[in-house]
């Protein structure tokens, strides 16, 4: 019988979208490989030409699956959701569907590219406010959605791409010191989130690129 | 008989983000009313408690339908899809889909929230450079994805969301003067698509709230 290849995730331990496909495996119960890609040492890993194959934005995650390699987190977490068994990602219910993907794309939209790592170089001295600044923005709104989509989780009592998108732009804000005492319902979901072992075993504090120093 | 309600789509007749969801509509035949939301008179109407209220980001588009309210454009687009009868606007197949999402993701997190409205004029005096730089950067990966993945279309022969946040991309890029000489591929699928009646309808010279100066 022929060994069904594992899914190679290319990342890094502090990127949140590859925390995000690490949750996603996680949670689907995925054996997967990681290959880290350093987006600090020698002026960024993922700007190599062999990299640029695997992800042409030069930007963290890919994932080679299945004889493809695809890249953008929510893409990835939908592919695993649509062809793997176990817990599912996405509700099955439209409209609570809908709802995941709003969260979601508030995160992947609205704030995270406009606070990930080449923006911010860009930006330079200012970039702690500017971060802080969009971020605010997004939780703001983040805030009153959730209050009225969340039960448990984000959307309802099941754990959904929503979470997987909330937890690690929640790490970022706290890097960037906001103060998320200003968004009550954010916080009570982000620590039910991480008591979760999937949220616990991707965290960036335990990968296999992680800095000595960094470590849990 | 009770008559269906229907949808009604809050939007600006330039907003890339609210085009996108114009072609959805017209691609499913889905009839909608618009209510205009000026971006820019009264230091934006946009800006508004009560279109806070539709949507909390402060962005179009915003969406009444079925009883709720939507926001993100993607978010709306598979809602549409996965609700309605008619053209589908992800392909069936698991792969064909997740290059759909991939192209959509690059285009709606990866170039748009860099160049949008709230962000230029945040950027001020750099901001045509800004936005060409991050047009180019997202368009330099789309062109190769796009060789390997496109037939007629971005995906193969059969429209989808891939196409529905190109071409409003495109449109953005001449807006910001940038050289479309250099992206064959992406050039040669919006002629294509500029050709089709869903995106006529939708083409922002063609809208409620286009002014007599800008109209086709």
């Amino acid at each position: 019988m022929a060994t069904q290849t594992k899914p190679v995730l290319h990342g890094y331990f502090r990127s949140s979208c590859s925390w995000r496909v690490r949750i996603a495996f996680a949670l689907k119960g995925i054996e997967y490989d990681q290959v880290p890609v350093n987006l600090i040492k020698d002026g960024g890993q993922q700007r190599t030409q062999e990299y640029k194959t695997l992800n042409p934005m030069q930007q963290v995650p890919a994932v080679e699956i299945d004889g493809i390699t695809l890249s953008q987190s929510l893409a990835v977490i939908q592919y695993l959701d649509e062809t793997r068994p176990g817990a599912r990602l996405l509700p099955a219910d439209p409209k609570k569907r809908a709802h995941v993907r709003i969260i979601s794309d508030i995160i992947a939209s609205g704030i995270q590219p406009l606070q990930n790592l080449y923006v911010i170089q860009k930006i330079g001295a200012e970039k702690v406010q500017w971060s802080q600044h969009f971020i605010d923005r997004g939780f703001q709104a983040l805030e009153p959605l959730l209050k009225q989509t969340a039960g448990k989780y984000c959307v309802g009592d099941e754990i959904s791409m929503a979470d997987i998108c909330l937890v690690p732009q929640v790490y970022n804000a706290e890097r960037f010191k906001v103060d998320m005492e200003q968004y009550p319902t954010i916080k009570r979901l982000n620590q039910t989130l991480l008591e979760i072992d999937a949220f616990k075993v991707s965290h960036p504090s335990n990968q296999p690129d992680t800095p000595a120093d960094l470590r849990a």
